[in-house]
């Protein structure tokens, strides 16, 4: 087994070396949403699944790419869906998504001879980024029957909608948006494997991780006033001479950064910060930042955000100056299937002789919409160089793959054991 | 005295009125070096200088309008010179530069019958604000005889040379750079005065303030590099794993603001700060800053600046970041006459019947280009509102104005007496 997984993870890395050159970009790696170069991957992806004994291959009406193989003696069984999505960010990685989709192929294939008590499919999702149509999951959604008709009316840069990029890419249309909608009873439950895009499996030593939420998310705009003021005339005399709004804010960025790091589990960040008037000489009289706030606990998000938010207020009132939120979104986190995950996590420590680390994606998957509809479970690889993400050098390493790859085949494995100890695969999990 | 000083100040700031009025841009003040504006300027002026008594009226050939009286019974002296400049930034307040000159017409009107031992000037700038050519004091520089051939090579932003701006005004462009010049023996003094452009006096509840010294300056573009990482999967480890550029910046930003409060006299600014990549979900990767530092002794300034850059390079160290110095230009210090300014420090305390605040200009003026040259004061009037300036809203209090005009023309008085005293104007200040 050790053996084939490593020469079946060069395999999977050939692959995704293969489909980093199918690009709407020529010397990058930019795949949107049902493009030209979509076609060619699932060209690509349709010929490696038929090899792996996936004889039931089709694209749904938003683009899935889907094929499965039937329960063993049984036709119409609920399906255990592994995957991940195939669409990719502007000058992408060639892993993020990708692998998922591959390596759920190779675990099919290295299982193609092996008796399953359920069916097994892989699925490559469309649209996950959120590129084209700035609404992102567009193909869990529609798998998952939450795409309504307002997604559907979005446009993208070039003023089509999504039926036009659907009819383009040869699909119907008029099949949306409940067309690739699969009932839970039609799902035995959903196993994503994806990088982890961050450090922390690295910083941990750990090949893999298991992920126990999708974090909940809070978005805001920020704005602290001030008043401009020249540089060289203005005593620094804060408040009563001195309302440089630009000092607020930086102030306002390091308790952000200290109050995030003293709640465990929580990630903060200002990206943004404009600066007006922006004039070398002038003192700041408006600084306007964002505010991106996560945590896998929704009432320790909202805590926190309070008292990120009273910080404000004190720093603003302290320096004389004004503070608004501008705009506000939150999104609350999405916890995965518990019995799922656990059996992952021991189902990993098993084969990687070491403790399963737990940790919760700050970043979105599609996991976080099929978790809600079936049992979900997401497993991390290790990203290297400091998790590296949406960049052409975003790596994997290959070892971990094959990892992954043995975790994969061995959960699935044992849900099959569960299945059949169980006389039926209606009570296992 | 008093009445006719403030019926003079209602004069002038009526007179300021007038002249906003005479603009490139209808409906606001905006009148750079040698526009049309200038000379219906210069024609208002004219008219003024002439009821003041100023016979000798002309403009020299860099478009500096100038009027003289003769010293009582005496052809050629020395001359007393009084001004300010004539020109303006874009939409600016009516203040600026303006009130010098009229102070200057109001001071020669109101002596128009008083004998005095040394000539008397006038003078409107034609340029101070650099907005035109990118190169401020064009008027004075000449005036001093420091405009370079360099400088009237510089074009504007329509490609036209600071000769063709000449000429188009109806002057002799052969004449510069030299025409313009007035050699020392020729100058008596300069005396400028000038709305502070900052909130000290008000902030001092000083109607006056006389300038020691024109800021030394130093200014910087400066480099964070950290490294982009995603918002939401990198925890909150600093260095190990977040290497947030802005962070950096904001905690130099505190630190710039916190060493310049304890250094008396010195101010330091960060106006500019860019973010890369600048979205609300990366964190940041570079942050570029400026900063301007400022300060009445080059070497308190040269010291202080080099704490700065120290902290830049521990904050940065500390952090796991990159810094860099882009650029850095450093402009020394201009003292002020010490022996003029303390006679006007005396004056405006005996007018006020209250202490005369000294403090440095942190922006320039005229005054910096002819210290070097003349013996030179700089009289400042409080700005309201903060020191708002360039700046419709730019004000000035009528009875601060009246008592600057009290001020000049004691001052004058005073230098008439000292003269006479010491038999001959040529031993006198």
């Amino acid at each position: 087994m050790i053996a084939s997984s490593s020469s079946l993870a060069e395999h999977i890395m050939a692959r995704c070396d293969v489909l980093s050159t199918l690009t709407e970009e020529p010397g990058e790696t930019t795949r949107p949403f049902l493009c030209p170069s979509a076609q060619q991957v699932h060209d690509a992806v349709r010929a490696w699944m038929c090899e792996a004994g996936l004889t039931q291959i089709h694209v749904d009406a938003i683009g899935n790419l889907i094929g499965r193989r039937e329960a063993t003696g049984r036709i119409g069984a609920p399906a255990l869906v592994l995957g991940s999505h195939l669409d990719t960010v502007p000058d992408a990685g060639r892993y993020d998504g990708i692998l998922g989709v591959l390596l759920g192929v190779a675990a099919a294939e290295s299982l193609r001879e092996t008796p399953l008590p359920f069916a097994l499919e892989v699925v490559g999702f469309s649209e996950e980024e959120g590129v084209r149509f700035g609404v992102p999951y567009l193909g869990s959604r529609a798998f998952a029957g939450t795409l309504s008709p307002s997604h559907l009316e979005r446009r993208d840069a070039n003023g089509r909608c999504i039926a036009d990029a659907v009819a383009a890419f040869g699909l119907d249309p008029t099949d949306l948006p409940d067309g690739p909608y699969r009932p839970a009873d039609m799902l035995r439950g959903y196993i994503e494997v994806h990088i982890e895009q961050g450090p922390a499996l690295e910083h941990a030593g750990a090949p893999l991780g298991v992920v126990t939420a999708i974090a909940g998310q809070s978005r805001l705009q920020l704005r602290f006033g001030g008043r401009p003021g020249h540089a060289g005339t203005t005593p620094m005399v804060r408040r009563a001479l001195r309302r440089d709004a630009l000092a607020g804010a930086s102030e306002y960025v390091l308790a952000v950064e200290a109050m995030a790091e003293e709640t465990p589990g929580a990630v903060a960040t200002v990206g943004q910060m404009a600066v007006i008037p922006g004039v070398g000489n002038v003192i700041p009289g408006q600084t306007d930042l964002s505010l991106d706030l996560r945590h896998a606990d929704d009432t320790t998000r909202r805590t926190l955000l309070d008292a990120l938010l009273h910080a404000a207020y004190q720093i603003a009132e302290r320096r004389g100056l004004e503070f608004h939120i501008l705009s506000e979104t939150h999104q609350d986190a999405v916890p995965m299937d518990a019995g799922l995950s656990d059996r992952l996590v021991e189902t990993v420590a098993t084969i990687t002789m070491a403790a399963c680390p737990t940790l919760v994606s700050g970043a979105g998957h599609d996991a976080a919409i099929l978790a809600p509809h079936v049992p979900t479970a997401l497993l991390f690889v290790r990203s290297p160089n400091g998790g590296l993400s949406h960049h052409p050098d975003e790596a994997v390493h290959a070892d971990d793959v094959a990892t992954a790859l043995r975790a994969l085949i061995a959960i699935i494995l044992r849900l099959a054991a569960e299945c059949a100890s169980a006389g039926t695969e209606k009570d296992s999990t």
